[in-house]
């Protein structure tokens, strides 16, 4: 984004405008400015205007394009003055676009530049996937056997982890499928893979465990079928019905006498160096405000632009702020059969929020709205370039598995630990998350590196967020310097370095994206 | 139910055919009979036939209907001889039964003798409810302040809890609702009401306290807005995000420090003399098999009517599990208002299935199946005895609370994890499961007294397994045994008395029933 930054002193009234042809601007003081401010040689505030929130930088009249992004986030509902306020409630959201006739593989740009020599320690799988944490992972078919886990995973930690020094955590991959679900319906093709290639997940080395309960819908057999399984070494499954157990003990007992094999396998494995072209990474943002889309989602863009020229493997996600900007997607697709996946995706959610008698705007939070963001189109925008600018060259449906490099649009509902899940069941093995509200979001599985959106977030949380993208909104660093810092950091947490979440040991559930009814 | 139950001696081959009316009956024996068995002067099975599963009892031809619990389970898909195994492939499921023309209040049986003078030791509540544990629980708005709510809680065990030596205990109602979700679809209501009246629990003690993110879409005022707030000595919200909290030791203080004043007022609570009409019981089913429906339900149902007669509570729930017995419920509803809700939830579930492209017959596993269960109509008809025979006096929609006594429908999925979380919030304070396959099943908020259906369970799993009803398949005891035993066993457990899930701390995680999108 060619973004002004309006910062001729870190005390004066800042704005920041996205692109020349945008006629608001957004406020980037702390605290707001009061009606009354001036910007001289423009305009005099009329209202308050809180940050985050924007400014009409010239009058508008009723029904005219309101502009951010070079794009119509939509329309006045009534005359504005330059230097008003616009609050939500003067903008009428447009309609969705259409998903026929959109361009196609119209603005790809060439390949830039290989970014060669960067390295990181990882763990080299068989299967070629690297791993940025060694993770002993047991995984369930149904959530009857959660407590029995959760037990299990206790007494893993407190009397087996320590002989095993290699070994980062064990962790139980725990969820609410399997049954009392209708596990044949249309979509049900969803949860079931979505658990399966977690289970897969490059961190977990191939030596994921299974407990069953033994009557579940979810047979072992159906979450890891034949084929499906490069789990290695087996017998792999606990079930807990089975004959054998007679007593509570006797599961925990098997379970823990499965996870020493486990350890021992895993606790061979150790850091080598992998080339960054290894790294698998998620992105996504929460607690959005309308400085994600001015500082920590372009400087997350920037950096997967630097990790497509290295050959790594980027997701982006979050259909319901993408769905906005669809023809900026489908014209970056790497050719038609891509940019007709996109269409595929975003067709399907609008039929599935349809369905539930809602549409894209059930995005937007109040969190949102109090950061200045009106409506979910100016939300896409600012999410959407997380993206970078490179080609994009393939898409995902929810619960797959990546089978190639570089910038892929996984499709996602936003929602912070969907969003998470789906990217883990992909192959994540490192997680960017930006927020402007603030969030302490963590997954189990894979290290999250947190990107404060705003300065005053970073200095509260200082022990939470990771990196803070607030200095590109006063002007302190660009959104090169933040990029290349993000993307150094990256190679550090693959290494080994621990980010604020996994120093607090902070981690939130699982949570499956399951459009199909339970029972 | 009148059950014969062919028990003449402990090791010969034993049979139980549920109803004079019947054409089957299900093999008792451990193991199953071998083909040739003898049953003198009836007939010689002509195959192998499992434990729980059917025997002809006469000679079927092709089309003939297949009667158990006096109700056509479905057709012969071919002649069958007389003592052959009736192998789920050979039956052939019915339709629902159509939800016009149903009979009301048709059989409505007069009040039995009250039953006077049972106690239990429970704590009393300012709103006239009554607990049955002493729990300190910290509710959330969102899943994203779950990492921080565990850790609070473990600091919570650790430092504080034991200086309260009435409060049993402290739980994080951590769940996967609050944001990333169509908040204002049709359907929300279920989710944000179920969250709402779950924090209103009686074992809760008017003492909830709440952790709120700040930009969540399920505000603290819309989780418990005013009026619907009993919760006492306010302000009770802490929010992450604000200004206040410079670091992560800042949220977990903020916590800890209401936890405290929480704490100290539960810790006035005393257990007091209360009666057993007191009791709030939601019964239900999980991992069931064909004994299902012939021990541990029809002595739950006995204990249902027991408690009615007390004046209690019970809740029976699992809607795919009674639509094939609808007309047994209508016509045991107290007026007709009763019997047009049950059909209105009904007429409900049939639509989400249908929307999901599914029916009720998505609701059986194949656990279910190879316990004996044909289709669901076999496991409706014995799923529904665990609500006894008395008058139904009410119907809940899911999520709602309840505002009556007696026996009252919840209309809620029959997934044993969303039925509970759904009995948690209409204000449940014991738990009645039974199971045949076996689970461990166990819920954080209230305690979960498990029944096994078959000796065989009981006996491998005996420190699960609170109560073993597979005495009545072997003729060692009665159904009205079981029942008694029941009966008595809930008042010392409402007493304090601990479960086996309790002696384990095994609980599950509550899961939300939200038919809407997500975002
Ligand atoms: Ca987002
Ligand atoms: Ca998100
Ligand atoms: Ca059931
Ligand atoms: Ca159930
Ligand atoms: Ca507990």
């Amino acid at each position: 984004p060619s973004a002004v930054v309006q910062a001729v002193a870190r005390t004066g009234p800042l704005y920041i405008k996205m692109h020349d042809n945008d006629n608001v601007a957004i406020v980037v003081n702390d605290g707001g400015l009061p009606a009354g401010t001036e910007f001289p040689g423009e305009f005099v505030l009329k209202n308050r205007v809180p940050q985050g929130h924007k400014i009409a930088l010239i009058a508008l009249s009723e029904g005219a394009p309101i502009i951010r992004y070079d794009v119509v986030i939509g329309y006045a509902v009534r005359a504005i003055e330059q230097g008003s306020w616009i609050e939500e409630s003067l903008v009428r959201m447009p309609p969705a676009r259409e998903l026929d006739g959109l361009p196609i593989s119209t603005r790809v740009l060439p390949p830039a530049a290989a970014l060669e020599g960067y390295t990181f320690q990882g763990y080299r799988n068989a299967d070629g996937s690297v791993a940025t944490r060694n993770i002993l992972a047991i995984t369930t078919t149904v959530q009857c056997v959660a407590g029995v886990v959760e037990h299990a995973v206790k007494r893993i930690k407190d009397e087996l982890l320590s002989q095993y020094p290699n070994v980062d955590d064990v962790i139980g991959l725990e969820h609410t499928y399997g049954c009392g679900v209708a596990i044949d319906a249309p979509n049900a093709n969803i949860p079931i893979r979505t658990l399966r290639n977690i289970s897969l997940n490059p961190n977990f080395g191939g030596q994921t465990m299974v407990v069953s309960l033994g009557c579940e819908k979810l047979q072992p057999s159906r979450l890891l079928p034949e084929g499906a399984i490069p789990i290695q070494n087996g017998p792999y499954i606990v079930t807990l019905q089975d004959d054998v157990h007679v007593g509570f003990e006797s599961m925990i007992t098997a379970i823990m006498d499965m996870a020493k094999l486990r350890l021992q396998a895993l606790n061979l494995r150790t850091r080598e160096t992998c080339s960054a072209a290894d790294l698998v990474v998620g992105v996504q943002c929460g607690g959005s405000d309308a400085f994600s889309g001015v500082t920590a989602n372009p400087a997350v863009g920037y950096a997967t632009d630097l990790l497509v020229r290295a050959g790594a493997t980027v997701m982006f996600s979050e259909t319901t702020e993408v769905r906005d900007g669809i023809d900026q997607l489908t014209s970056r697709a790497i050719n038609a059969d891509v940019a007709n996946d996109m269409i595929r995706e975003m067709a399907w959610y609008d039929d599935y929020l349809k369905k539930g008698g809602v549409d894209r705007s059930a995005n937007t939070t109040p969190g949102n709205k109090k950061g200045g963001l009106a409506n979910i189109v100016e939300k896409a925008m600012g999410s959407i370039v997380k993206s970078g600018t490179s080609a994009i060259s393939g898409v995902l449906a929810p619960g797959e598995k990546l089978k190639q490099k570089g910038l892929i649009y996984a499709a996602t509902p936003a929602s912070d630990f969907i969003c998470g899940t789906l990217q883990l069941a992909a192959g994540m093995n490192l997680h960017i998350f930006t927020t402007g509200r603030g969030t302490p979001y963590g997954l189990a599985a894979v290290p999250v590196i947190k990107v404060a959106t705003r300065d005053d977030l970073a200095r509260r949380w200082h022990d939470l967020m990771d990196v803070n993208a607030g200095r590109i909104a006063t002007g302190e660093a660009t959104i090169e310097d933040v990029g290349w810092e993000l993307f150094k950091l990256m190679l550090e947490v693959a290494s080994g370095r621990k980010t604020w979440a996994e120093h607090w040991k902070l981690h939130n559930a699982l949570t499956l994206f399951n459009p199909a009814p339970v029972t």
